[in-house]
């Protein structure tokens, strides 16, 4: 399948590496498709990762990726993802699933960042509010990207990734993607509203960033 | 040791029962001990509590349980938390523990309710701040009552309670109660001001609720 990437900063770039050895043709969109050599942040530069990935993946604009993607994934900074999915372009997300795995974290006054999310909205709603057709899912924004895409790596799996999303057939082909990124333990909280309770999970993951570090952990839900 | 509790709805009366079962007295504090028969929301009333906890526990006042108190619990409705604790009195909590286990939930527009925690401000830290001496312990703010007290209701007890706090020694107490309810994953997050990131959970919580209903169910913290 082929599927879109927006944002080519450290979780496109490692949720991209992922989906290309699932055997998926990706797309990686970025701001400025001149600027393969600039390095991204935490992770290294476009012509680093295309190096590394080998065939299968391309780096394109936000709005050339949107338009190929079959599925669209919005891996850019949380902060500026309403202007980089405009930048996609409205017709070019229009009826399709897009992935929605970002955080709203205001970094401009220091470490932690603040999350913005509230019991009255989130970015995932904002975003289905804003491309009204297109079938927003929320999932993967309570981790960090390297356990998105290997949840093994700790206790084997058992631990939670969570959905939300009003389209359920959108949710059941995410599901099957989770599935083949290695989730097991995937919960289906409803409707696009229920973004606000994983986006508000990130002050304490934060938190837990500040005590154990680059450990890999994440939340799961102990169900008795 | 004596206890006191302020509030004595259903949160309140599990924890004072549990507290009593292991040797402490508890003082139950309530807005009217004048109303014994009255039923308690979710509880029954607190005569029946009184005569199924046995003696070790008395209900009174919020100023009485306070002063007679030498740690405090405030199992209060989180959206009334500062009136009851300024009702028990500045001077009978200076000083003292306050363990706080309540949340501001707003069940003023229906259900499910809407959390008022943010990534700017905490029930907790406000309660630390109107009450400067007490030495404020956020903590069993993340799950039902009846996993509070009984931990090892949900797989042995492989799950997660978070302690907030400014003072060391205080959370060192309040970690040893929380053993001896059987608590084995106490992981200390930082200040009260981290009590952010625990209030922040309710929203996931209630989602939860709406799916699992009853089940007993709670987060832990998978560490890889």
């Amino acid at each position: 399948m082929k599927i879109a990437v927006i944002g080519s900063g450290i979780v496109g770039q490692t949720i991209g590496t992922k989906l290309v050895a699932l055997g998926h043709e990706v797309i990686l969109g970025t701001r400025d498709a001149s600027q393969l050599d600039e390095k991204k942040g935490w992770a290294g530069s476009l012509n680093d990762w295309l190096s590394a990935v080998g065939p299968g993946a391309t780096v394109q604009t936000f709005a050339e990726a949107a338009a190929k993607g079959e599925i669209i994934i919005n891996a850019s900074n949380g902060m500026a993802s309403l202007e980089a999915l405009h930048m996609a372009g409205i017709e070019n997300l229009a009826g399709k699933i897009l992935i929605d795995v970002a955080n709203e974290l205001d970094f401009s006054q220091g470490m932690p960042p603040k999350s913005l999310a509230a019991d009255t909205i989130s970015l995932g709603e904002k975003i289905q509010a804003a491309f009204p057709t297109t079938k927003v899912v929320k999932t993967l924004n309570t981790m960090n990207c390297a356990v998105m895409v290997n949840p093994k790596q700790i206790d084997n799996g058992n631990h939670t990734v969570f959905v939300s999303g009003n389209d359920d057939g959108a949710k059941t082909t995410v599901t099957e993607l989770l599935q083949r990124f290695g989730w097991t333990d995937i919960i289906d909280l409803g409707d696009i509203s229920s973004a606000r309770g994983t986006e508000m999970l990130m002050p304490i993951w934060l938190r837990l960033f500040g005590k154990l570090g680059n450990v890999p952990y994440n939340f799961k839900i102990a169900i008795g």
